[in-house]
Order: C-alpha cells, then structure tokens, then sequence
C-alpha cells in the first residue's frame, strides 16, 4: 500500500485511489472459559448444559465420547443427560493418533448431519483425551463454518494441555496435526475426578506437558514435580492425604495457569518464537515414525532431553541441572531417549519444523531451570553429538501398557 | 460468569473467583485487500508476487490453476513466473461443483507436502473460478493451521463474490459447502480481461450475483443492468465501445463495493439476518439436487425468483416492479424457473436453511427495488401458492452449455 492514500467508505472499508481496490479491516473477539469443576456427571452440577440455548425437557446435543471413556462412564453420562431431559445423540468413538485423521473427523460430520443441530444454539459436547478433543475441535470449527463446543478432557495431557488452548486438528500425510485451525471451545470443564481410572503410563504421558512448562517457565512447578512426582503418579492426582491432595491441586493449577499465560498474547501464533513449542521440534516426526509406540508426552520427553544435552553442551545449562533433569524424567516414569532417534531423523525431523517455523528453526532451549531462549544455529553435526551423549545417559523404558493408545480411562 | 468476580493476572487472562477457572480474552486484527488489476500476467506487473518473501531468482511458489484457465492462460502463467525466477509448482486442477470436495483439498494438500513451502513466507496462489477459490481457501486455511494465500479469480462469480469475501468451503454429504472456514486471501487480484474468454452462460452466472446486490440494496445498479445487461452479456465487460466500457467499469464497482460494504461489519457472521444471504435461502438444496445442472447463479436466481412472488404476494413489490425483476431475468438471459421446485423440495430446503440460521427463517426478502426485510413466518401452503405462480410467471431456460460446469473460459 505504499505511496497509496486510503479514502474510509464506512467504518473499517477504504477505498484505494482512482478506484484501484478496496482494503477491509476487521476485529474478532475471542473469549472462552476454562474452568475446574469436580463430578461433572452430578445431576445438580449444570455446567455441561449452560452454553447454547433451551429449556428444561426441550434441549438438544450431540455427544462425542472416547470409547474407552464410554466403558467407564457411558451409564453415568446418558443418566446425567436423561436427568436434565435433554434429546441428546452419544456417538461413541474410538481415538488414538493413528485414528486421528480426516475419515474419523468425516465419520463424525456423518453423525451431526444426521441429527440435525441447530448452528449456534445447540453446541457440540466432546468428552474424552485429546486426540478426540483435537478432531471435534476441528470438526466444530469447520462444521457450517463454525459450531460452538464445550470440551471435557478426561485425561491428564487433556487436563493441562489439549484442553487448555484453541488448536483443532488431525495428522495427515505421515505429519502430526498437519490440517488444523485455532478454534476455542466456549467453555472446558477440568474435572480431575477422571485421573482415577486413568492408566499409570497416561499419567506420566500429561505429566511430560507439565514438565515442559516447568522446564522452561516455572522453577518452583520443577521442584514440586521433583518432590511430588512420584506421589502424583501413585495417587493419579486425587490426593489421598492432604498434602498430596494441596500437591495435585497445585501443580495443576500452576501448569494450567502457565499455558494459559504463554498462550494468551500469541493466541493464533503471530510470534513464532513460542516457549511452549519446547519439546515440540523433533517429537512430532518421532512420534509419528514411532507409531503407535510412543505417547504424545513421551515422544515430547524424548526431544526434551536432547533439547536439554544440547543446552548443557552449550553451557546453557549446569551439568547438575541436566543431571536433575534427566532424574526427573526418570522419576516421573518417562522415557528419555529412544532407538529411533538417530541423527538423519532428526535432521529430518528439523527441516520439517522449519518450514513450520517459515524459514528458521527458533529452537527453544532451557536456560538453567525455568529459563528459555531461541537459537538457529544447530547443526546436524551438533544433532549427532548430542544424540550420543543422550543415549549413554538416557533411558529407553519400556511403555507400561501396549497397544491402545487413546487416553484410555481403565 | 453471573455473581463472579474476575481478577486479571495479565493483558486478557482473569482468575476467576476462588481459584474456579480462567477467562480468557483476545483480539484478531483481520485485514485483507481486493486489488483492481488489468493483465496480471505482463511481465512488468508484480503484484502477483509482491505477498510473501523472496528475492528475484530466489522465491517459491505454490500455485494452483483451473484445468480450463491452463488451457487459455497456461503458457502465459508459466512465462510469468519464469520471467520472474520463481521456482514454481503448478498443480492444474479440474473444478466444478460436482468435485468441490475433500477429496479435491487432500489431493492439493499432498502436492504442497511434497513441494514444502514455508509456512509464511510463500503464499499458495490460486487462479481459478470460485469452487477453485472456495477448495484452496480451505486448504489454505487449515494447512499448518493457517497459510498465506493470494487469489485471482477468473469468472465473473468470482470477481463480483466468491473472491471477495472471506468465506471457504467444500460441499460435503449432499449440503453445499457444510464444511467451511471463514478466512481472508491477503490479497485479491480483480482481472477484468479473464472474462473476455467466459462462454456466455458463465458471464449470466456472475450478473445473477450481482442482480442479487441491486435487488437487496441498489436500485441504480439494478437501473444499469436493466439498460446494459444485454450489452454486458454480448461485450463480456471488455467493453467495445466508451458508454460500454463505463457500464462495465460501473457495474463490475458497484456490485463489489456493495458486496464488502455488507461483509465488513458482520465478516463471521455473527448477525444472521444477512441482506447478502438473498436468493442463499431455497438455492443450496435445489442447487445440490438438480446438480449438475444449474450453476450456483442460476440456482440462485430461481430462488430469488420465488422470494420475489412471495414478497409480491406480501404487498412488498407492486406487480410492476415484480414483473421488472422477472423482465431483467429474462435479459441476463436466467433462469426463473426450475422443474426441481416443487413445495416437498422448498420445505426440506427451508428446514435446512433454519438449522444453518439458527432457528429462524431469517429470509430477506425484497422491499419495493433495492430495499430488504427479513421474515420468520413463511407457511408451507404460502410456499405452494408461490411456486405455482412462479411456474406462470417464469422461464426455465435451457443452459447454453452442457457438461462443463466448472467457471470455464472458453
């Protein structure tokens, strides 16, 4: 537009010169609520039904439920809906991230087509991990160009991290997430009552998130994490003394609020230096040629601790604070290498986070423990050094339980 | 949030009351231009590339192309980004409403996968009619959760409508475009001299949209295609002789100023009594069932045929101006009529249409000429009574062509 004055027509439409064009500016308000609320399912607790319109006996919704959810609370959930008199379809759904693609996404088009939801006042309930989360946030973002949605992570990686921001997607191609939109649900309910029939590995797969945001962010969520992991593991956040309970919760809340806060200023990711993409480099190609060996969280634990041997070899980090590290990803269960990272994978895996990253690679990389800067330096030789390194002090666990991959609720 | 007070803990993240949750808020600043540009393709116009980075002799581009503008405008096309060093991918892609769908995106989603474009930096470019613009909008707008892109349309459809508002989409499960996003080109280039290859029955396509404009909101553009039309038609907007050239320039500035001056203000529609949504209210089913044989225009202007009785019928239009509206028609050389209305068909259209608006009939219909009202009371017997008089009154043209319904230059 250089050189070009602007004539305003209207508020927010101008004219070019001699009638060359039009430029149209525009504002959208975003704002949408994350809220903790335990026993969702209680037939006094409304929450679920607040969003969208109608009245007792005459309400309408269609239901996204994880198949593994299903099993566990499938009774509970038709009774809370039979409770309210809502008109409600429970499609059941199986999700792991090898069905997180378009066909699953389309299959559930299918369903809603079918029953016939009214645009804006009859939002889509998803209630499951954040595999499921992600395909019905993309479905409602794209379903008459836009439903409205209320999310329920039923597992931890959904509690503090699927569930918290506003991306939708599904992989596609062989690459992780790669259609997707920003969307936000109106409104996610976190109740951390679900974590009880959650699986050990699982568990340890959401407590990789919120190491990352510790790592980079948050020194005294890192020594809660090192005093409490353990406990967190064994009593799956539901606090069975009170000082695990004061632990779960606050952990939870420091994970969660720490997200929320990276997230906010950079909702549709305008700075593309984001802290939050720490762990996030190399993991989405491990994950994805590891499949279906790797959880989310453990893939993202894998590339942090070689994000975290590059640091140290850069003297970003004290060998004690590495050795820390390292201890805490043990102590939480997680694995921190894995056979499949050798180094023309990662450089792969690199050359594909920068065209995603337009042209650089913005690495994120701990400074000390709570810390973080960007570099666009790193060289495969670097990779490769690093990779050893990490194999001699790494540990490739064997994942707890094998085969299914959602979020499953046992 | 009702009795619950918010605490802000930065720009746009609250608490809320008792450590419950988090609102978040944030704004989306949108901004987007439509450029009017004759012969894009001459080596000294640069606007086609001027979105994105790159230096001469070191930019890449996605480009997609229309299989019948490869056939016309191929060669030039491929002269211009040579000229210019571009490395350039050029996928030619057979479109009309019948293949406006997933398949078509994934298919344009694999072929930018294997050319790898920077996220930002390389703008994907389409040069196509509308279904094209509406396939690689969606793509692009759900690419990595959002690529740059630059459209040029070729059809006067695209020129007056689909290039210059903010809406993508695909056609899915019989619905016309039931999976969309709502998402701006960054620029759009407006070549008037593509037309001059549009097959007639296509140029009428185009006037349909904007006989839609002057009917809802413009009594002198409707004036213009009343002693113009039939020379728009014949000239296809070259304009042959001054006072042609005038009226086209005129009509083609009209319609689109006319077009963004409605989307601005409500670009997500967030207000669903929309005056643009005339003739959208019967069309997209009867369009999707009589498919292939109308074209969006075409479907369009029967709809706006029956919506002109019914308001005639209302006491909103005398019978002079009802049977004006029916004479320029019949001038652009449209269809005011189709076999495909009978009343079964109109209801099962409405029930959709009030799904997608939320409830309500929300149909706008003419006041008098270039005025608009929007009603919620239309019956199935009002329905019958004006289809049968449509049936007198109208005129269910034969198409000039056949087969092809992509936006074909010939």
């Amino acid at each position: 537009m250089t050189g070009t004055s602007l004539t305003d027509t209207s508020s927010g439409l101008y004219f070019r010169d001699h009638s060359q064009g039009w430029l149209l500016r525009a504002q959208k308000q975003i704002s949408y609520e994350v809220r903790l609320r335990d026993g969702i399912f209680r037939p006094e607790c409304t929450d679920l039904l607040e969003q969208g319109a109608g009245t007792p006996g005459r309400s309408r919704r269609f239901v996204v439920v994880d198949s593994n959810v299903d099993l566990m609370y499938g009774n509970r959930i038709r009774s809370y809906f039979d409770y309210h008199g809502v008109d409600c379809s429970i499609m059941v759904v199986e999700a792991n991230e090898t069905l997180k693609n378009l066909e699953t996404a389309t299959r559930i088009v299918d369903e809603i087509d079918a029953f016939g939801i009214a645009r804006r006042k009859e939002p889509l309930i998803v209630i499951g991990g954040g595999v499921l989360m992600d395909i019905v946030g993309l479905v409602a973002s794209l379903y008459r160009r836009g439903a409205p949605f209320v999310r329920v992570p039923t597992t931890l990686i959904g509690l503090v991290d699927a569930g918290v921001g506003v991306k939708t997607g599904v992989n596609f191609n062989g690459h992780k997430n790669r259609l997707g939109t920003y969307t936000p649900a109106d409104l996610t309910l976190l109740d951390r009552q679900f974590l009880a029939t959650l699986d050990r590995r699982h568990i340890g797969n959401g407590l990789a998130e919120i190491l990352k945001i510790a790592l980079i962010k948050d020194l005294s969520l890192f020594a809660a994490l090192e005093e409490h992991g353990p406990t967190l593991l064994d009593e799956k956040f539901q606090g069975s003394t009170a000082a695990g309970d004061r632990a779960a919760r606050s952990v939870l809340h420091s994970a969660i609020h720490g997200m929320l806060d990276e997230l906010q200023p950079n909702l549709w990711e305008a700075e593309l230096e984001r802290c939050v993409d720490y762990g996030h480099t190399f993991s989405p190609t491990v994950e994805m040629r590891a499949l279906p060996e790797l959880l989310h969280g453990e893939a993202v634990c894998v590339d942090m601790a070689l994000t975290t041997v590059i640091a140290w070899r850069r003297g970003l980090l004290t060998e004690a604070q590495r050795d820390r590290i390292f201890a805490v990803m043990a102590a939480l269960e997680l694995p921190s290498w894995h056979p499949i990272l050798d180094p023309d994978v990662l450089v792969n895996a690199l050359q594909d986070t920068v065209r995603h990253r337009d042209g650089l690679q913005r690495l994120p990389l701990p400074v000390g423990i709570g810390g973080v800067t960007f570099v666009n330096d790193v060289t495969p030789r670097e990779l490769e050094a690093a990779v050893t390194l990490q194999q001699e002090l790494g540990d490739a666990r064997t994942p707890k339980t094998s085969g299914d991959r959602g979020g499953r609720n046992l």
